[in-house]
């Protein structure tokens, strides 16, 4: 660390920048993977470098837990496939077949299980910024999940990210502090496809749409 | 996008992902910046990056809001200093000299400044992985945030997160949809200062801690 503040900021050229567009747009999230595993190692720097994501008043609020006991992660596919179920349920008729057709999650093959929590009660940056906008703390635990997902892309694993979970029976099943809030549970493993497009758009369910009619001036 | 799909997914070799790293390590959250311009051209198409985070759904929720004009600026300006004197008056006795001290926000000097919102109305994505976690709608704005930090970063260009406001003092010097949420406000420009370690470390307010103390297994 110290020999990097000596010798200045660094320079990213156009080239590093083309690349991290390239991969801005690869990232992709993955739900088909192969069951290799990935180096533990390799995991643990993925890790190190998430909690180098920016955090509101510097309170570093993620946590996160690897998830390896067959009967924990039997737990989570109950959680998802119970909550699948309802979605179908609920869909509109002329969506529900397709619906039913997508791949939703890799909780079967990925060889990487992790859930991130937030400590919305960490004492750690004292507050700082949180008082009209407390769910800063949890964006912060968002963010360092998608720098994960970054840099998990760019070592060629892919990463998806369940949402379709009941938080509570997530928490229960990892019997974590009642306190914690459940940001996500992600698979990781080397996926079985790569494509610019994402796999909702490629199963014809939405299309991405061009950054224009996002912006306003005022 | 043609060419690239037919290319096949794109390598990223150890050079890369050691500028992607020190990318993450140098990010910064700023609040001193010069006064020097930003092509607006740069602006739009690091906002087009953006547009590629990943959403829950394919839901794009992301809603930009560059502000440019001056009595709008003054209205942020004036629910920054209102919270964060509200802020500095709830501080521990101990504490509050030390917070005075902080520099918390660039208003008065970025040149760029734009407001990112949440529309969790929209019908696009068809309400796809919302049901249990709707949080994951605000979850995507808030990636696209991060997606655009990243990318300034490597053009050189720093961005501070100032969430020492009122959300509905924002929205209504904006003027945008009532359904709408604040995910947060940025300043833009070039910094005056760059460094490995945070701000707010640097001030003495907080310090990082290693990755280790956030990791359990389960």
């Amino acid at each position: 660390m110290t020999i990097e503040i000596e010798k200045g900021p660094p320079r990213f050229d156009a080239a590093f920048r083309e690349k991290f567009a390239e991969l801005v747009r690869w990232r992709r999230d993955v739900r088909r993977f192969r069951s290799d595993p990935i180096d533990p190692h390799l995991i643990e720097q993925l890790l190190a470098l998430a909690a180098h994501a920016p955090s509101v008043g510097l309170s570093q609020p993620w946590r996160f837990v690897l998830v390896d006991l067959p009967e924990r992660r039997g737990a989570i596919r109950d959680t998802f496939l119970c909550c699948n179920a309802a979605a179908l349920a609920a869909q509109a008729p002329e969506r529900a077949r397709h619906y039913a057709r997508l791949k939703l999650a890799g909780l079967d093959e990925a060889p990487c299980q992790l859930a991130v929590f937030v400590d919305p009660e960490t004492p750690q940056g004292h507050g700082l910024g949180r008082r009209t906008m407390p769910e800063t703390i949890d964006y912060s635990a968002v963010i360092a999940a998608h720098t994960l997902w970054l840099m998990a892309r760019a070592e060629g694993i892919g990463m998806g990210w369940v949402s379709i979970l009941d938080p509570a029976a997530v928490a229960a099943a990892l019997d974590v502090s009642e306190t914690w809030r459940l940001i996500g549970f992600f698979c990781l493993g080397y996926p079985e496809e790569t494509d610019t497009v994402p796999a909702l758009e490629r199963a014809g369910w939405e299309r991405r749409r061009p950054s224009e009619g996002f912006l306003l001036r005022r």
